[in-house]
């Protein structure tokens, strides 16, 4: 039976590898061939996760192998954040989340994205509307994948339905969802032992904005004054991957899970795109304070994109 | 309470216009203020089956006005296709049964395409899944528009779940599916009274195929002979379309509803790209009879795109 690859971006997060995983797991079910894989290496947050539900984290893969009939994407749709031979072969699914952008198909194919703060909140009624039932296991994961994208349902992306989904998915997965929820986001949050460079590609991601290259990097701590003490080989790695990669503005995000605020480092000639999109002025050190500011997605792309296409 | 335009897209066929009318009314019976709109003439087709349920056309728009907060797309999804100021507006959703391609938003969006024969399958779904109850009217307009898209589900682009929601909304119809479709499809194949250039644009559809624009034209017929009377006019139109749009390739396809083929004509530079996409040779009059061939969207689009981007 022709092979079907499930995988989400690259840069893993704990939504991509989850819902990857239990996608993966529902396909098969109802019938596919399908295997779950991975883009990149399991950040600490998502080991946590995998670790207590005891599941092996999917195959690492660079590019889709010619056995591969088509491939699902789940949490992106943005080719430049997908495999790098996206382009070469067949989509046949999208479940996402996300804003749709630089993606496209000769053929009709399955798309859903859905408003929510959360690919696992999606799949959740996927197994629901097919009558399949949600292991232990698999309801930890796509948990795991809400706790971590909605900040223990504290981000602004979060909506009802995502809080409805982790209630039920907590009991479901036996666990109380404040103490696992904490557990597992400062698991991800420990960064001792990350390299500047570490830092900046751990969870980063590359959007095209008007006709403007611009690459954003996220960090979870309980301190991020402790991050920028490698400020100057952060700032060193940032600007050789902008010459690199020929970025207009490269973002860091140092996102404070305990008071939900964002303290962001930005380089590259859009520097002053990122004052006018936040109303905010950058200090001497390049960096300013975003209060209230820790989605990605909702609250730093939307706002730097209409900066860039005003 | 905030303005939502619903309307799909331009030459508007059966299923988009059905679709706009019958999704707005989900929307309203959901508690939104949505209206339907249509983004260019009714054609006979639809003006029947419009004519047959006492239903009054959507209104016409040019572009979206400041009063709307935000639009749904039915029945496509590609900018070029979509009303003038489409970048200009939010586009709240998608319900769609195409590929996807030239769509972005800025934000996350309820995007629902499925590769099915028509958008309507689509939306007797959505009412299910919503649990509210089609009227008479609507399962009419929603049939109608099935029988357009497929010819009587007999396309290659028509699915098991079409011919199953075709019967059931036949049934909640009260209409003879047969002998319904019959008489609407041959309503819509009148084209006595066409000139060339409406016989060109009626239902013309614009495509990026790798770098190339091709534009191509449908009509559906009980004679393609009485169609290429025209042939001199039809060439003329064609060449003053592809010099105003700056076209690589126009395609004229005139498709006979009792044979399930087609015959084409092709004018512009492309014009070789036709014959290597269907191994046929296109005559001294630049046509060629495409047996078999029906669907513009499932054996015309796929064919030339690969011809382009191979």
């Amino acid at each position: 039976m022709s092979k079907q690859l499930v995988f989400g971006h690259k840069n893993p997060d704990t939504d991509t590898i989850c819902s990857a995983l239990v996608y993966a797991d529902l396909k098969k079910q109802l019938g596919a061939n399908a295997e779950p894989a991975r883009l990149g290496e399991v950040n600490k947050e998502t080991q946590f996760a995998l670790d207590y539900f005891k599941v092996d984290a999917p195959q690492l893969i660079e590019k889709v192998g010619e056995d591969v009939d088509s491939v699902i994407l789940v949490d992106h749709n943005e080719f430049q954040q997908s495999v790098d031979n996206i382009k070469d072969v067949r989509v046949a699914e999208v479940v996402d989340h996300h804003r749709v952008s630089n993606f496209e198909t000769k053929e009709p194919l399955y798309f859903r994205a859905e408003p929510v703060g959360c690919t696992a909140t999606i799949l959740n009624k996927m197994y629901k509307e097919n009558g399949v039932e949600l292991s232990k296991e698999n309801a930890g994961l796509l948990l795991s994948a809400i706790i971590s994208d909605s900040l223990l349902l504290k981000s602004p992306t979060c909506t009802q339905e995502d809080v409805d989904a982790a209630h039920e998915l907590a009991e479901i997965a036996g666990v109380d969802l404040e103490k696992y929820g904490l557990d597992m986001l400062q698991a991800g949050a420990d960064l001792s032992d990350k390299s500047a460079r570490e830092l900046i590609t751990m969870d980063a991601k590359e959007f095209s904005m008007g006709d403007a290259k611009v690459e954003i990097a996220q960090v979870n701590t309980v301190d991020a004054s402790k991050v920028y003490e490698l400020q100057a080989d952060i700032e060193a790695e940032i600007d050789k991957n902008i010459s690199d990669k020929g970025l207009d503005l490269f973002l860091f995000v140092v996102t404070d899970i305990l008071n939900n605020d964002s303290e962001v480092l930005a380089r590259g000639e859009g520097k002053a795109k990122v004052e006018e999109a936040f109303s905010a002025t950058l200090d001497a050190n390049n960096r300013a304070l975003l209060k209230g500011v820790v989605s990605r997605k909702k609250q730093i792309v939307t706002a730097l994109t209409d900066a860039y296409t005003k």
